[in-house]
């Protein structure tokens, strides 16, 4: 009765370093190549878009970087966050496991995304950037990094998908309130977005074209700079906070995960959590599985090839070494628009060829079946990327449970689902579909691309 | 720079028992009357609304009330919550004055509302109760409610204004995540809901009817109780572990409040942070003053009368002494939907009358701006009943910048505002306006009265 449910720390104990894993990797990084001359590019390359400090960050194999002071004040408003020992799940599902969960909804956005967008504000402060743009679909990035900017003093600009612009209204509303401008994309301030409209004049938007234009506004103009919420390796190291706390907080209720799960986009919700704990497989003997968990609707660690490709749609930014289903890859239209990227970062790529990772591919309708259990047995009502990690820690439990023995398992709760409640209802009035991509039709997209193979 | 922001209290620190003011009021509560023969009521009037366990808790002398264990346990869910030293505010504002909030916006519905809901669920549960029946009108409640019925398996039906149902799909969405059913009302599953769509089929409904429609099938199913979310004693006793949580919060600080403000409605939010600090005045010498802040839109406080009066808007429910603006008072439409009550609960109402507690009636406009410069300042987009503790404190803190004095607030941030988007919207749009109610209609409707008066 007297079990304590919330492993809490006090402000001072918020981690003082990043963990950069780049140190510790048995295999290095491919370098990202020019996209016009596919040879390496270098710091000059990305010197357009961003400031100079996170282009360092993005090739350092410094295993531990700094957090300056101002940047953990910041994280002061809502870290550490919780990791909660799920209980009440663990007695509905009747499991032996010992269930966890790091719950990063607490922030002023709801997700983990502002770990990254406080940092990336900083940097460019520090640099005298006036002004940042940057391209939101969900709107969850958008968010993060209005309510960033917005304490850094800094003009944000987002580009949001024209669609998501006109049905997530309330997502815009949200970052008025932080002061950001916020554009439904394509617009007529860019020369992308200006040939898209001619073209179309009710094109609905993509996030491919809201980059093309955020990118263009940033390489346009001297004082702005151009931001992103994942893929890139500064901001998958951002988000080791998330892991570093946790480490701590497992510490104090003594004991150590045997998996640790979070869900999967573009890489930096599943680094955040996993890279601190794989730190000890790789340095300390330790074998903690490290489990990413990616909705079957875009399934790219599990389906996807090891080879470069575009980080975006159109074919605008570096290439990259990446498990990828195609830059022109077409997700099935799920509720949980922030894993809806066709490609995994350069280190989590990495890590998965070389199997120190694993990757498991789930369906939305088991994703939220996961999330009303986890909302009728814990409360929170979890964001649809969240519930992606919910299903695969449910699959680990309920395995205890067949082979009767214990195991610890830690998940990413990587946001509330407050402002999803749209896709809820539309779980609950049966018009969610789960939509299985063949084999054969995943390749044959995969036959398109041109773009460097890797041996 | 190392300053700590969140003043946090472990589990085992949340208290362990209720504070019950009745016990230490100078002048005891007149006694509420019979709505038919206007003669005082017992418990055996409430019995088939309330179980037995909040009955006595309605009219308890004792000044501390045991927490259940099992309560205890569901609070840990997200209690205790973190108490914030606003130092960006501060900052922003140039002021002198110490500002602390107390943050109930992360409970799983958003709100303060479960620390009552919890409790009462779980007293239904004790003595059998199988079914509950609420009524609400933007959803805060209905919502508490719905998360605490599901964790001790009580079936509770909820009568939403049928206005707020179709305005608000997604409070609606919320309480069915959770388990609950939602009616719009007025339905054709009541007597009272049958005649009034006989009347107006096109009936939006009202708070009147949905409490009408509640407590109906509640009096008429003997396995149905009935739940209400503010006004009466218990509900403002179950909220005082906000005040409890603050008092403790405040020594680990090494401070203590001048001034303590919170929105008012009902009087729980103000009763549960407030109570605690006035206990000191009352029994130690103290002179913290209690500063509750309710709209102008609906001024019971500082323009009402203090007599007795129905709690709710048809005069079904027993006659309470209360400040009140008149059971017929339609408060001009504002945002913050949860201030919308005309009366003030029997205990904050006496307290007034003995001049021991203070109130101010703002417009909404102030409140808005003050909650988008918290915004920008802390990082937490308030709910909007929960800017008018905002609008006090900043008054306040400007008020000691103007006397070049410092002074301790503590305010509470009653919820976030993440299902209030459009009210923000609205602002933001210029759609929103102050609604000056002039003396002389207030004195009008209190006219139309045919309760008995208070000498």
């Amino acid at each position: 009765m007297s079990k304590v449910r919330k492993i809490l720390l006090n402000e001072n104990e918020i981690p003082e370093q990043w963990y950069n894993i780049q140190a510790d990797m048995p295999n290095p990084l491919l370098p990202p190549l020019h996209p016009g001359t596919q040879q390496p590019i270098g710091p000059e390359d990305l010197a357009p878009l961003f400031p100079m400090e996170l282009i360092k960050q993005e090739v350092s194999k410094e295993a531990w970087i700094d957090i300056p002071e101002e940047v953990r004040d910041v994280y002061k408003i809502w870290r550490p966050t919780p990791m909660i020992r799920a209980y009440n799940l663990e007695k509905k599902l009747d499991t032996p496991a010992k269930i966890y969960y790091k719950f990063e909804g607490t922030s002023p956005s709801g997700s983990h995304k502002p770990n990254t967008a406080v940092p990336q504000a900083y940097y460019n402060k520090q640099e005298g950037v006036k002004r940042i743009t940057t391209e939101t679909g969900a709107g969850q990035w958008g968010s993060a990094l209005s309510f960033a900017c917005n304490l850094f003093d800094i003009d944000l600009e987002v580009y949001m998908v024209k669609i998501s612009y006109h049905h997530k209204p309330y997502r815009k509303v949200m970052m008025n309130s932080w002061g950001a401008k916020v554009h439904p994309s394509p617009t007529d301030l860019t020369e992308a977005g200006r040939k898209v409209l001619a073209d179309n004049p009710d094109s609905p938007g993509s996030l491919g074209i809201a980059i093309s234009e955020a990118v263009e506004r940033a390489a346009t103009n001297g004082d702005t700079k151009y931001a992103l919420g994942s893929v890139l390796n500064h901001v998958l190291m951002h988000q080791t906070i998330i892991g570093l706390e946790a480490v701590k907080q497992m510490e104090k209720a003594g004991d150590f995960p045997d998996v640790v799960i979070a869900p999967f986009g573009g890489g930096s919700n599943f680094a955040g959590l996993a890279f601190p704990f794989l730190r000890y497989n790789l340095l300390e003997g330790k074998n903690v599985r490290c489990l990413a968990s990616e909705p079957a609707s875009c399934p790219k660690l599990t389906k996807g090839d090891f080879r470069y490709d575009f980080g975006d749609m159109v074919g605008m930014t570096p290439l990259i070494p990446m498990y990828t289903l195609g830059h022109n890859f077409v997700p099935a239209p799920v509720h949980a628009g922030g894993l809806r990227y066709h490609g995994a970062g350069a280190v989590v790529s990495q890590l998965l060829k070389d199997d120190l990772i694993e990757a498991q591919a789930l369906h939305q309708l088991e994703c939220f079946e996961a999330g009303i259990t986890f909302a009728k047995a814990e409360g929170i009502i979890p964001a649809p990327e969240a519930t992606h990690a919910i299903a695969s820690a449910i699959r680990e439990a309920n395995q205890a449970k067949e082979e009767g023995k214990s195991r610890t398992i830690l998940f990413n709760l990587c946001g509330h689902g407050n402002f999803d409640m749209q896709a809820y209802a539309d779980y609950f009035d049966g018009k969610l579909q789960d939509h299985h991509f063949t084999d054969d039709e995943l390749r044959a997209n995969l036959k398109t691309l041109d773009t460097p193979e890797i041996k």
